[in-house]
């Protein structure tokens, strides 16, 4: 058996192309390649205007069972499977997220694939990148210091200082900012009042930038954020206190998708990166519809598990960017099957048949799950170096029954090599025209009823509750004209249930409602579900304190 | 009388040439430039280490009297003066500091110069720019986070959380950060206590980054840096809290200076951007220092008037960072001695050749004080289209008794061809060898000797007062080993005296200390004479208002 080499020597050993030549591969010429250093660029708008009329590609969405400690690797699979589509002959882009800043201090691994699925230059990719999150963290903060700035001057649009809704927000774990009393100090400094920081990846202006497809939808969107309500609960809009326009400025070249490479030298757009549980979790609809048109294959993921990530990728950002997947890829492995089967994760090396059987009652849910929206699945069992040939066997058989298929992958050890077979049944679930997307609800339906048909269709629960409150907010909402918009659900990823430890496939359980938020600039109303998290904290030893730069100037602990 | 074209008029129509042609000129191979866009660079760690051992050019300090409303245009002095060595055939490089992102958002005119005397892309470079910004403030931010983070888990290093001297940072203009108390909310949020938020530039990093001289460096002083005291007064240290490591990371790609180009094509290096009150103002020293290495002469300014600016850039960047500057041209304008005689800004269209000849004692104190560092100085008399003959006549017949000349330059309507009188002027006192430059103070000096000596020597001050407190502070400090760093005085900039209204050229006045502070990161105690703002807040109407992108996609009403 070779020497296993961690992802960052992988990394770090790659030999990368000159963007400029992973752009050429895609036919962008290099004026409308914007670089920053040699191995990233951003793809110029005004190229990615012109290529309105040309035809799409075919879309692949990789999703995964409910994420366990035992790690299921969705974006390791996605790279592996954009390398091996190209392997068997296939133009083929990955489409991901870009990680966040912060949590890379805490105890976060990386988010740009492992082993031999990979995207680089990781490290770049982990910390600052391309700017986009910083440009996000300035557009957000300056409507945030433009909402007190109107209160300061006189509050001539009557803002409500108790109901403003907007916080500020910073790329970093940091406890001490989750709440906050501001504007202390004296008349010079405002009005003193309660308010907070999230993390970047939860503004909603991250998450508008990954729904608007271009500047002009863009502005749009920032203006119909709400930023407070007066006294007579009347909205006050981003626009009403003009911040709009800067805020596009702001963010005008973070909206450009940014290209990077594979360790294969294959093209991949990392870009955006909204979070999973406030937000809808996938990458820019910019990205996606650009990749559509310069490649024959598209590659992406969906944050979390399916129950959670591949229902918003349908119903939100398909159903708003009138994209049509072809096919989806559900990520799977032995170990997360034994621990959804009951075993503990530091028994997770001895082999246990009965276990995986167990625990595939959660990969089967997700299976029939998304067939309900009409797109054919097939199942990658991401190999990890302890698995037996036996409990393999089980998950293949298992989902046999399902009238689906479980293909072994290797992509993570050997790259493209080890994940041919994937990439060829892909290819021929996608040309099989099978697929007959539709979302889960209609636009029309009521709010209240959307909310059900997730809980009952998806999660298989068997009520969904909420205070009068929340009903009638909802209410409120649907006479204001935002009844047609799609939910944006905020639950627990470990579980189809709101308790993080019922793993497997339960049914029956109940969903509460705490809360629902209107995103309105985004275009989604976010139902919460038990306690979210939009500020993580650091533990106890962060991260932090390993990562420097070695002898070489090369950065050491970053994962 | 041609048209008069806006700043940003003239800039969008400049003829840029790619990044790697001016990167060229300087001898910088393409690979060692790494290119954000096709108009902007950094050059890469390991090219400038490989010049150590090159000569270095000669190095020509741009400052100003006492800034007035009417405008001085150092910055635009300071590229028409690089524009203008250029054209009589001295390679020249110009360096001057990066803009910071929040006050564009509110009055702040542009920081890339104006006319034809421009450093371009001017859009990029007063917003993102390369991000180096972002980089300090997520460095500055992470230290914040780690440091609360450390009393949560059980505060090993006894942090008094009453004597904890770090804030948090954002590039923003708001006021409501001013003063926050944070860590609210409960036993998962920390210990509630008082903090706040200063503006990025005034950040610490930011003074560490423009005076370190390499990564290690700059991982040392960022270790120096005292967070926090303990109940026995002791400091703690960045380094007891391991934060060294991870912020220097952060700060990986921000120390590598930015290579962007004059609307002549020359290379500007643009780079840092401390304030200049609570900080040294000036540009990086990695930046001046390379520049020196690949260029005849380098052209440089230091913030506000030479009072501060130049005594900074003398005493504090100079000393620490050994270079020895050849020449100073120190700019005044015909409106600001009018302004500095007693004129209103709104009758600064008449000629008044007495009031000329009245604020010109502003001028001439400068004057005389830049002599007091050893370097020979000429005055710049940035030309305004109302100007009349005799007024500038006046100013030049002034300078002359001080045994200095006075030249006329008209680089703002007419780029290089307009300053090559200044330019023959500089390259001659250059090459006297006239220079002698010595600090003001030596090292060894006590500290309060060396307050009293600035006050005195350059603000002709009659007596330096400040509480018991002060004075035993600077003692604590001495016996802890502080005693050799230089002073950095935070004073109105408007003034030689700490009275901003008080013009001219005053005497016998009192500087009375409010505060003093150690940055022992950077490397200097900072002396607090009177208000200073670390957090700007945003005007009644902030320009934001009318910041937008028009329908050709260009930024709109950023000047």
């Amino acid at each position: 058996m070779a020497e296993v080499k961690s992802d960052i020597e992988i990394a770090r050993a790659a030999t990368k192309k000159p963007i400029l030549e992973i752009g050429a591969k895609l036919g962008i010429p290099p004026e409308h390649l914007l670089p920053y250093g040699h191995d990233k660029a951003k793809i110029s708008a005004d190229f990615i205007s012109q290529q309105k009329g040309r035809p799409d590609g075919r879309l692949i969405l990789v999703t995964a069972i409910n994420p366990t400690p035992a790690g299921e690797g969705k974006t390791t699979t996605t790279v592996g499977l954009g390398d091996g589509l190209n392997r068997i002959g296939k133009k083929a882009v990955v489409c991901i997220r870009e990680a966040s800043l912060g949590p890379c201090f805490g105890v976060k691994g990386g988010a740009a694939g492992g082993g031999y699925a990979q995207v680089v230059p990781m490290e770049d990719i982990n910390l600052h990148f391309t700017g986009d999150f910083h440009a996000i963290t300035s557009a957000h903060n300056l409507l945030s210091a433009l909402i007190d700035n109107h209160i300061y001057w006189g509050n001539e649009q009557n803002i409500d200082i108790r109901r403003i809704a907007w916080r500020r927000v910073m790329d970093m774990n940091d406890r001490g900012l989750r709440h906050i009393v501001g504007s202390l100090g004296g008349v010079a400094n405002g009005f003193p009042r309660e308010t907070g920081f999230d993390i970047t990846v939860a503004s909603e202006v991250m998450a508008i930038l990954c729904l608007s497809t271009d500047l002009k939808d863009l502005e749009k969107r920032l203006g119909d954020i709400i930023i407070a309500y007066r006294r007579d609960k009347t909205p006050v809009f981003a626009r009403d206190i003009k911040a709009d326009g800067a805020m596009t400025v702001l963010l005008k070249d973070a909206m450009q998708p940014n290209i990077v490479q594979t360790l294969e030298n294959n093209p991949a757009f990392v870009h955006g990166g909204p979070f999973a549980n406030i937000a809808h979790g996938c990458n820019s609809v910019v990205a996606t519809t650009t990749a559509l048109k310069l490649a024959d294959y598209v590659v992406t993921e969906a944050g979390f598990g399916a129950d959670l990530g591949a229902e918003k990728f349908f119903d939100i950002k398909c159903r708003k960017a009138g994209l049509k997947p072809d096919a989806a890829v559900i990520v799977a492995t032995a170990r997360a099957m034994k621990m959804n089967g009951g075993v503990k994760k530091e028994d997770l090396g001895h082999e246990n048949i009965e276990a995986v059987k167990k625990g595939c009652a959660n990969l089967g849910r997700h299976v029939q799950n998304v067939k309900k929206f009409g797109v054919p699945v097939v199942v990658a069992i991401n190999h990890f170096t302890l698995d037996t040939e036996a409990e393999i066997r089980a998950i293949k058989d298992y989902v046999a029954t399902l009238g689906a298929e479980a293909i072994l992958c290797k992509h993570w050890a050997e790259g493209s090599a080890g994940i041919e077979d994937l990439a060829r049944k892909v290819v021929a679930l996608a040309e099989s025209g099978r697929s007959q997307f539709s979302p889960l609800y209609p636009d029309d339906m009521p709010l209240f009823h959307k909310i059900e048909t997730i809980a009952k269709d998806i999660y298989h629960a068997g009520e969904v509750i909420a205070d009068k409150a929340v009903r009638e907010q909802l209410h409120i909402w649907e006479a204001q004209g935002y009844g047609h918009l799609p939910i944006c659900m905020a639950k627990t990823q470990y579980s189809f249930s709101t308790d993080p430890n019922l793993r497997g496939a339960p049914t029956g359980h109940t969903v509460p409602i705490r809360e629902v938020r209107l995103s309105a600039g985004a275009g989604f109303i976010v139902v919460i579900t038990g306690e979210i998290m939009t500020m993580p904290g650091l533990p106890r030893v962060p991260s932090s304190e390993k990562i420097f730069l070695n002898a070489d100037g090369f950065i050491e602990g970053l994962f």
